[in-house]
C-alpha cells in the first residue's frame, strides 16, 4: 500500500534501447524514458480495458500535469527493459503514476512519476478537453 | 521551371543540429532529416497563406503517400542548416516537394521528396479523411 | 531470389504504434516508420551474429546513404506491426535493405529500403568512419 | 539571486512547435519538451564558449541527473516559444539548470530544470566518463 493508500497493481511495458535513442556519448538520450512512460502509461491503462481504440472512441485523454525522472545508470543501445508503472495516487481529477525502468539483469536504470489529469474531449480529438471527477468504478480497476 | 513545368517559389526552412538529434557515431541520426522535410512542408504551407491554424481551422491535412532522402555529407551537433522547398508537381489530388538541406557555410547535407494528398477531415482532425483535388488558387500560391 | 541474385534471410522486428508516434491528424507521424527501419536494419544484424556489443566492440558502423519509404495504410496507437527485413542487394562496400511493414492483421502498411555503407571508425565512435569491403564472411550469414 | 546565491545569466533559445511534435490530442507531445530543455541547455553553454566543437574536443559531456517539467498550457502546431535557462545552482561535480518556456505572447507554457553531472570522456565520446570538479572559472562565465 502506498503513502495514499492505494494498492496499485503493477504492470510490466517491455522496451529496447534503439541505436536512434543514443546520443553522441553512446547512452541513452533522456526524453527517451519520458517516450517510455508515456507509452508505458498508455498499456497500463488497456491493461485494464482502456486501450487506444476505447480511449478514442469514448473521448478520453489523460494530458499531463507534470513530469519528473531521475537517471540511475546510463543505458546503452541493445538494453532490454521493462518499465513497472503502478498508481501513487487517485486525486479528484488527476492521478500520479510511478514508473520504474529495470534492465533485465535487474538493473535498475530510471525511476520517475506522471501526474495527469483524467479527461475528455468535447467532441472527439483536437477540440476542446476538460478535466473529469475519475470514476469510482476505474479506480477500482487498479486495485491490485 | 522543373521537369514538369512548374515553376516554384523556394521556401526556406531554419534548423539545427542538436545534441538529441545524433547518434552514437556522433553524426545525425537521419530519421531527423525526415522530421525536418516535414516541418518545413508545413513551413512552405504557412508561407502561402496556409499556417498551422488555418489548415486546422478548414480541417485540411496533407499525409503522405512516399517520402526519400540521400545523405549526402553527415550532419554534426551544432551545425546550423537550411531546408529550401519547392514544388516539383502538381497532380490531381497529390504533390511533390523536393527538400535540399544545406550547412550555413554551403555544403550540401541531403535532398529529398515528399509525395502527398491534399486532404480534408470530414469532420475535424481524427475523424475520416479524404484526399481532395487540389485548387487552381492554391497551386497559384506557389508559383515563382 | 531477388533482382540481384542474393537469396537472403528474413528478420522480423516486432513494434507498436504508441501515442507518441501520432501526429494530430491521428495516424502515424511518417518518420517513425525510417526510426523502425533503423531499428530493424540493427536487429537484422544482431540475429546473425553483430549486435550492438560486438558493433561497438568491432568499430562498426552502417551509415546511411539513402532511405525511402511508401505508406501504404495509415497506423494508429495500439496497432502491432512486424517489420520483416531482408538484403536486397550486396555492393562492394554497401549494401540494400528493404523493409516491409504489417499490422499483426496483415494489412500492409508501409514498404522502404535503406541503402548503407559497411563502415569502420578508425578509433571508436565519433572518429573518422570508413567505408569497407564487405567480407564474404558476412555476406553468407544473411543468405537463406 | 537565486536560493543557493548564484546570480545566472539567462540564455534564451527559440523554438517551435511542428506538427510532427504533437499527439493526437492536437497539442505537444510532452517528451517534446524535455527535447528543448536539452537543446537549450547546450546553447547555454556555447553562449558562454563552450559551443558543440569545443564540447566534443575537450571530451566533456553534462549527463543527467534527474529531470522535471511543470506543464502549465498545452501548446499547439506553430506556436513560437523560447526557453528561458538559467543556473539555479553549482554543486561540487554537479549543477542545476532551470527552464521556463514561454509563447512569443508571453503565455507561461512549462517551467522545469535538470540536474547534469559536468563529466568528462577518458579518451573521446563513447569512452568511460566521469564527473568533474566545476572549475570556478566555468561557474564565472555564468554569473550575471
Amino acid at each position: 500500500m502506498n503513502d495514499a493508500g492505494f494498492r496499485s497493481k503493477v504492470a510490466a511495458f517491455a522496451c529496447e534501447v534503439y541505436w536512434g535513442d543514443c546520443d553522441p556519448a553512446g547512452i541513452i538520450f533522456y526524453p527517451t524514458y519520458f517516450r517510455w512512460m508515456d507509452a508505458a502509461c498508455w498499456a497500463f491503462l488497456a491493461s485494464v480495458g482502456y486501450d487506444a481504440r476505447r480511449m478514442r472512441a469514448e473521448h478520453l485523454a489523460m494530458p499531463l500535469v507534470s513530469a519528473d525522472c531521475q537517471f540511475l545508470f546510463p543505458a546503452q543501445q541493445g538494453d532490454r527493459c521493462v518499465v513497472r508503472s503502478s498508481i501513487a495516487r487517485f486525486g479528484g481529477k488527476s492521478f500520479v503514476v510511478t514508473h520504474e525502468v529495470q534492465r533485465d539483469d535487474g538493473m535498475a536504470l530510471a525511476k520517475g512519476s506522471e501526474t495527469r489529469v483524467w479527461g475528455k474531449f468535447e467532441s472527439g480529438p483536437g477540440t476542446r478537453m476538460r478535466g473529469q471527477a475519475i470514476p469510482e468504478e476505474l479506480k477500482a480497476l487498479f486495485r491490485a
